[in-house]
């Protein structure tokens, strides 16, 4: 993948047209923020662009996604938002994994799998990114555009909260602020706004809560059994990851989470300087160092010890 | 009361000594944040001032009140931070009630109790007003400041989530960021980190959610209890009070709390139109629109029923 400068990829952008823009599996704010707000600004600039992902989009995005609706082309240049490797596509996006022209992404452990590249592990989320591109393409940031950037920023930030937060997210969120973003109505949907589902999930999921190596480690598990019996939706697991951390002395949290087909999803959030990245790669998966994930693929109570030996290692490594 | 500009209440900083800051009871992180970024700086000017609480400082803010060690002198000034009437004030904070010669404060509601004041009422937090005289007074704002500043910013506006965040607030916090402020520790320590207990405390609490009127009430119960299994704080039921209302489709959000001797403690959180004052008043209560609180002296089912029975006729009324 060759690394270019916003200009060069604003040139690419002008210069080409009929875009796709493909977001990962099970895709959070930062993604859908990401991807509508590009095609959003691809459309004002005269071009056609579809966001496109193998799930389906989360309907609590709607307050933007609804201005975007689905264009009819043949796709000529795909572009990835958010996407730290191909495995992480799904469905039909599968079929786009080794013809990704360009990535705009925030993983440092982005494994470089597009013919061109912006990849900056330092920003706070893929949204922030975006908004410094438009800022070198001159574009004008209607209010849609801004309210799907703000929510690409506060949801991986958690409202701003993390330490990938700069001050110069801040400023970015100011700017989006004044160009119409409806930052406080966001925030309350994002995070002061939970369905009965959600919150039996929360209830069911905390029961499961247990703690190991002095209480250094959490751990909480979301069987297909909690997820239908709540009846919460996928997208309601979103946030429940960051539970376990949250509790005082625990140092790694761990969410395993029950895939269909034996497979089991974990979540990983460290404090202090163990890399939760680390901690995932050894499984396949990557991330951030305070937030990976990876999949195991064994019966339950194997891929559980498996995890929670690497994590108590990892442990011991910064003692 | 008299209205100055931010460049007199400078002058009056710079030309006076021995101040006193005055907190509200039950001093919250805008009062503290404020209070002690205050004498700090004015320390800095080589005056002498304490911050002075009727209540204990909580030693959640200790990151940065153990860097103002209490000084020795006769007060001479006294001023008043985030305290919108004097009725506020507790224990020996008290005697100051008419005594009050500079009020800096974001309460529109503020009584103008104090010989010159800086009130206003459209600022996030009274820590966001401190930042701006601080730029005024052209003071050095070290990372002890920053932190303070930050924390009043931060707890007043839930994160930056309410809709008293302006555009400037947010370029306030890149700038304390960049002053040194620990923004991502002090945000996981306000908002993200909770003892073992509080989380048991809010597990129990969640099994006793209740729903009436369609879904429009929801109902939560804290008993003794709950609150002895559970090993939780008195402080570890803030917080507790919003979960009910972040329910979707809840319009009313009603916790009750046993208290020692036959009383219940309702705090009611409302949305839409329904005025949760109103509410509380009938039972001797008040607050604000949007969250309010009462005791009723009954036995447990007749107070409960007594408060769902108010509740319902307030839904009826905006129907």
């Amino acid at each position: 993948m060759k690394e270019i400068t916003f200009e060069q990829v604003a040139d690419l952008l002008f210069n080409n047209d009929n875009f796709l823009v493909l977001m990962h599996k099970s895709p959070d704010g930062d993604a859908v923020g990401s991807a509508y707000a590009l095609c959003m600004v691809l459309r004002s600039i005269g071009k056609k662009a579809n966001p496109f992902c193998g799930d389906e989009i989360p309907p609590m995005y709607e307050y933007f996604t609804r201005y975007v609706e689905p264009q009819d082309f043949q796709p000529e240049y795909i572009i990835s938002v958010d996407l730290a490797s191909v495995g992480l596509l799904s469905g039909k996006a599968k079929e786009y994994a080794d013809k990704v022209n360009l990535c705009i992404d925030h993983h440092g452990s982005n494994t470089g799998y597009a013919e061109y590249g912006y990849v900056d592990g330092k920003i706070s989320s893929c949204a922030e990114i975006i908004k410094y591109l438009l800022d070198v393409m001159k574009v004008d940031i209607d209010k849609n555009v801004a309210n799907a950037v703000f929510t690409g920023i506060c949801t991986d930030t958690g409202c701003f909260k993390y330490s990938s937060v700069s001050p110069q997210t801040h400023r970015v969120a100011a700017e989006l602020m004044e160009a119409g973003a409806e930052s406080a109505d966001i925030c309350h949907l994002m995070f002061d706004s939970k369905s009965r589902e959600k919150l039996e999930l929360e209830r069911m999921v905390l029961e499961t809560l247990e703690f190991s190596e002095r209480g250094e480690i959490a751990f909480i598990y979301i069987s297909l059994e909690t997820m239908e019996k709540s009846g919460a939706a996928q997208s309601d697991t979103d946030g429940i990851a960051s539970m376990p951390r949250q509790i005082e002395g625990v140092k790694i949290g761990i969410t395993m989470k029950e895939k269909d087909g034996g497979e089991f999803r974990f979540s990983v959030r460290t404090a202090d300087d163990i890399d939760a990245s680390e901690i995932c790669k050894q499984f396949g998966g990557g991330g951030h160092k305070a937030a990976a994930g990876c999949s195991i693929h064994k019966e339950q109570t194997a891929a559980k010890e498996d995890m929670l030996e690497a994590c108590k290692a990892a442990l011991k490594g910064i003692e």
